[in-house]
């Protein structure tokens, strides 16, 4: 990572980062249903994000800031912008950053044309990167669009518009001082899997884990959330009716990890992880090997199912591995 | 501009940019309706724009790089993958950048919170910044779309997530190299007046005209296109049955201006100059100013009506001022 360095204002700039949480496609998306959004899992997500940066005494009213017309509904938005112009603040510790896959969205265009192969010199792989960033910017905007209804205010920055690029799908150069300076004035930045230039392969699909685990990096959060539509992760596939949720991993500083709880008779060593079923950007493996690589800075990092409660006491930071009662994976450093 | 050189690449990494375009907001949105398109306009700008990148002799069938669901049409998107893997190229002189502005979208949310005035520790301010972003980048995806349904291999970029910002009002930070590297990769960056970051304000609006002269300060394309609502720029407002369309105007050195043709007695002093009378973010007087200051550098600048042979005409850089059948106004530089 040491071309990425150079490229960004120095860290000792950012503020403290409350928490990054990944929105996986197949959470928020319906799965074999193309450019279909989960709306239900969504709003409940939104609202669950809104829950766990407001103040537990305070009851205000969400005041949206989505005042742009719904598509197909003849009425126009509703502004209080004199409620607005009465409130002290937001009343919200927005202090997250929100990263979203592609899910149903992206992926169809980018398997069509190989765009993550590379080589542009292909009018199909050119064509494909149009098709995948205007797809995956589309599910961008009705993120940042649910999150602004809650009144969460939350600002799109796609990777590629950022600048960002890749090196054989490796970061080269991401420049995050855009991010910080909108942490540092209130906003919640919202970046996704994105098609972007590459270096050696002229382009490529850049996932959201690779995303997080560099942004984790750089500002170190009190934890990172992922949401996926699975309690966690398990020792074989979820479908398996043998399946076992792993409650708890543990990672050392060479990179190992082992599975602390349950106590598994094969500790961790040939287990088959699986996360979700659906996923486009270089399956569990990819997932699991990025969640460590958070954990190893110091930054417990939480996999669990959208739309849950216990998916709302991971966004919280609430997550107490002692008690059965929090589903979900916890994966943390050994130290 | 001190500010902003240092920031970005040299510009003698450049390759020559054929033209900048500036979709007026008048011209592709239908003023006096919140967030509507005029889609007929549309449709035609970007067609013209196809026919002004291609070889005259080239009659291939044009292939659509926008592989997303149309809102409410249950179809799925039709893909010729097989087709673009035989093309040898998409065949389009795509040296171009496209920026537009806002019209009905973003114009309402800025107003009602005065987000170009700044001020981000109100809260109205704040919510009307991510209100803001989210109706003018839902244009920007629009047109992104159209342009990309006519083939042209567009990108979004809206200049908030490219990292641009201001200093009362004026471009403090503008790295290009995102724009650079695109063009030099065949792609059309599509650009936006945006909300941004301002270092006295704390936000302001950027608008499409000052993005424009900054790029063509940069990039030094061969000529400027300004597409409007009406004919070009006229003595008094273009509603006034007496109005004339004034043909063409000389800047000199020292910013001053003179009308060329038609001859008139009081020879540009004076005169009460119109564009449109859509205009969010400075009005003619900012517009005119703009466009001379591009015309200062050498490079033509032709303000005309959308959807017309006029300003085929014009994206292809055919204009002739000799001929009285072009309906326009042409700026340029009086050496």
């Amino acid at each position: 990572m040491e071309g990425v360095a150079w490229k960004q204002r120095s860290p000792a700039t950012c503020p403290p980062i409350r928490c990054i949480v990944k929105l996986g496609g197949a959470a928020i998306t319906n799965k074999g249903e193309l450019e279909s959004i989960d709306q239900d899992s969504l709003r409940s997500t939104c609202a669950q994000l809104r829950q766990a940066m407001s103040d537990p005494a305070a009851k205000g009213k969400v005041m949206g800031m989505d005042w742009s017309r719904r598509f197909g509904d003849p009425a126009d938005p509703v502004v209080d912008a004199e409620g607005f112009a009465d409130m002290p603040g937001i009343g919200l510790d927005s202090n997250f950053i929100v990263v979203h896959g592609a899910g149903s969205f992206g992926h169809f265009q980018a398997s069509r044309s190989g765009v993550h192969k590379g080589g542009l010199h292909s009018t199909l792989v050119k064509a494909g990167f149009v098709a995948t960033r205007i797809s995956v910017t589309s599910l961008n905007q009705e993120i940042v669009r649910a999150l602004a209804r809650e009144g969460i205010p939350s600002v799109g920055m796609p990777p590629f518009a950022c600048g960002w690029s890749t090196q054989q799908r490796n970061l080269a150069s991401a420049d995050a001082s855009q991010i910080i300076q909108s942490l540092h004035a209130g906003f919640v930045p919202v970046l996704h899997g994105d098609a972007v230039f590459d270096e050696l392969l002229d382009c490529t699909i850049l996932s959201g884990d690779v995303i997080i685990r560099h942004l984790a990096q750089l500002l170190t959060p009190k934890y990172v959330v992922f949401l996926t539509d699975v309690h966690g992760v398990y020792d074989r596939p979820p479908t398996d009716p043998d399946a076992v949720l792993l409650r708890e991993i543990e990672v050392d500083d060479n990179g190992g990890w082992s599975v602390v709880k349950p106590a598994l008779q094969d500790n961790g060593k040939g287990v088959e992880i699986s996360v979700a079923s659906h996923d486009t950007t270089g399956g569990m493996e990819t997932k699991i090997l990025e969640a460590a690589a958070i954990a190893r800075l110091g930054v417990d990092v939480y996999i669990t199912k959208v739309d849950t409660e216990h998916s709302l006491r991971a966004l919280k930071g609430a997550v107490n591995t002692c008690s059965d009662d929090w589903l979900g994976t916890v994966i943390r450093s050994a130290k």
